[in-house]
């Protein structure tokens, strides 16, 4: 793509992003950041400039950017000892929930290089992954609970980019992952902004159809997999098109297919196996399977990662608990890739998946402001974490089951089983 | 310069910077910034990789960098109303503050584009710089009064470069502009390190003598030049080489030619002519003369910017008094470049000058914790700025006056005149 053309998209992008995801609101302050590698990459230049431009072309009031030089990440961990690793500077926290405190909007852009902590030493890499967390959980909670409008968006990026595709240049790789992100962003059509009010609201009447039928357990039946999740009472189905406490619109990652709830953390029964690998610190865990009783994993089993599986279930008490429920039909424009991105923002929307970990409290009726151990009552989970796991394929059925046991079919062979 | 070869001398300015400009001490913190643009620019990336890497080495528990897309504040200005430019989101002096608490050191690192505000509203971009100034303030009197070891150094950018040598393309001019900035270092010499401390000894050397002679008033002679500037009683000429209230060693600019005190902000008589034209808010002000009554500023004239020149000098009270005099040699380094580097850093090493604004209490005997008001009545002055303006060249003459009127040489011909 000649330079001026990708220029353009990148503006295009920019739209999409803070108008549709954000929706960017006249005199709103903007706070733009990659919550995971505590800044964007400073390789996102480009696209920060443009949505920085489109944002005060909105009306913004300011819009404020925090970087941080993925590489210096692994420098200090690579000279860090344990106690070291564990300091943090919580100056990134306190702006992100002074922008919550006033109103703003918060984009995060994830271009994270997938091996950036590879061959780390584990116990070090573990100290800084929990400070993090620990750090950023009261952001999280405001966030999750739709306090303010929120998007997160991918970018591509020199490391991400050869690993998803390596037979490739960096400079090939980088830019087939941009059309790749453009494409599944419905930046190909005439008006991507236009095509992303179809496809919400498309995706909202199959939330709608899943919410007036208020199922009482989810049965999956595959290889490999025989699993049912009770819902909890108040449970909501969520898709693109939130609204902040406020009644701001928006749409909290882009691309998104997927229609998803919250599970009851205490009523998960059987195996599931991952039809995905899931990569965790870093590190790859392959061809998995994981049992429940009373909502608990009790065991797992996994070909390649299973060490590394057992420490992600055992993070915290909320870690062996699952926190969401999420289905994906096997024709998405992203499934139809058939490609690993090593992120879980698209990776997620590539098949129905599953989370261990933090429930999203947008998921229950008026859970929004309740207190843990109230939200944990009602069946929420909490967890510094929140791990999706992929369990979707073209040979997996659900089925919804009602409070009066009268049970019908919600997926078949991957794929929607009812209309709307 | 080859990319192998530029990457060495960045390392050897690093170790310079750690070694020589911070003395970063095992298990300190150290945070990187620009203070002027409010983070580091992204382009000095290279230059900061090399400082983070060098920093651990050396025992670092953790650095910090604070970062900024020098563009954004254009870009933002250029859509800001009065009211939005004054926004300020102050977790970057919230983040300045913790560092200063925990002990821990600051860079400030120095490459901005001289004409990165050129043509946008004068009003807008002054109520941007106040905001700015007024939150900044608190982090400027805890660094100036040496609570921590900090120092400031220069890095090539595009803008910068191109503004230094006009004629040469941007990639040609950022080249020269790194090789002349290594020059000026000393990192052309075998030991960079080693010609440093012979440096600093021989400033701390003229330091040391001026503070013997203890000198009432100096006397400045020249074409258009004829000033009288009272030194208060206590005060301390400094050099490179100064020590944190905690007795740690550092250098707080790389390079410095200059030894250097405070004015009596009431004593100072007659007429001065700059030798140098002043940047200030991207704008010149060229062949200008300033002339004071009992310390303040009562007339200027310029053949360009004489309108700006005189908003400088009332942009708060402290601006029309005098709060710095320096003296450099006309033979030092970087005045043999005869190049107009458009940054203070560099240029005030290139002549003698004095500054308007804000006093170093550094350079009064236990000015470091009294109030502001104990401060001026000492003779100190105050001030949100610090605008340093060149007054040497090769005709000026200075004498030293003592307390019984006894005169004698202190500079002749703009070189110094006394010997160590």
């Amino acid at each position: 793509m000649a330079a001026s053309e990708h220029a353009k998209m990148l503006r295009k992008y920019a739209e999409l992003i803070v108008r549709v995801g954000l929706n960017l609101q006249k005199g709103q302050r903007l706070i733009i950041t990659n919550s995971s590698t505590r800044g964007v990459n400073l390789h996102n230049a480009a696209l920060v400039s443009a949505i920085t431009r489109v944002a005060y072309e909105a009306g913004a009031s300011f819009v404020d950017v925090i970087w941080n030089d993925e590489d210096s990440i692994r420098t200090r961990l690579e000279h860090a000892t344990v106690n070291s690793a564990a300091e943090y500077a919580t100056w990134h926290i306190r702006a992100l929930l002074d922008m919550v405190e006033r109103g703003g909007a918060m984009l995060t852009i994830r271009s994270n290089n997938p091996d950036l902590l590879k061959g780390l030493d584990q116990e070090i890499v573990g100290a800084w992954q929990h400070a993090h967390l620990e750090h950023f959980d009261p952001v999280l909670k405001s966030v999750t609970s739709n306090m303010i409008n929120w998007c997160v968006v991918a970018a591509a990026g020199p490391g991400w980019a050869s690993k998803v595709f390596p037979d490739l240049s960096t400079a090939r790789a980088v830019a087939k992952l941009w059309r790749t992100i453009f494409r599944i962003t419905r930046l190909d059509q005439p008006d991507a902004v236009a095509a992303w009010k179809v496809h919400i609201a498309a995706l909202r009447k199959r939330a709608g159809y899943l919410n007036a039928r208020k199922y009482a357990r989810l049965r999956y039946k595959g290889p490999g997999t025989d699993l049912t999740i009770g819902l909890p009472e108040g449970h909501r189905w969520l898709s693109a098109g939130e609204k902040t406490q406020g009644g701001i619109d928006f749409t909290a990652n882009l691309p998104t297919e997927e229609v998803f709830t919250l599970p009851h953390r205490l009523e998960t029964e059987g195996t599931v196996r991952a039809t995905l690998p899931l990569v965790y610190g870093g590190q790859r865990i392959e061809d998995f399977t994981v049992r429940f009783e009373h909502g608990r994993v009790v065991d797992v089993g996994a070909r390649r990662g299973e060490a590394l599986l057992r420490k992600l279930t055992t993070a915290d008490d909320g870690a062996s608990f699952l926190g969401e429920v999420a289905l994906v039909p096997e024709n998405s424009p992203i499934a139809r890739l058939k490609t690993l991105f090593y992120d879980t923002l698209i990776d997620e929307n590539a098949a129905s998946h599953l989370a261990l970990g933090r429930g999203y409290r947008t998921c229950m009726d008026g859970a929004e402001k309740i207190s843990d151990a109230e939200f944990r009552a009602r069946g929420g989970n909490t967890s510094l974490g929140h791990e999706d796991f992929m369990i979707g394929s073209k040979r997996l059925d659900i089925d919804g089951i009602l409070g009066n046991g009268h049970q019908e079919p919600v997926m078949r062979g991957g794929e929607w089983a009812f209309g709307t």
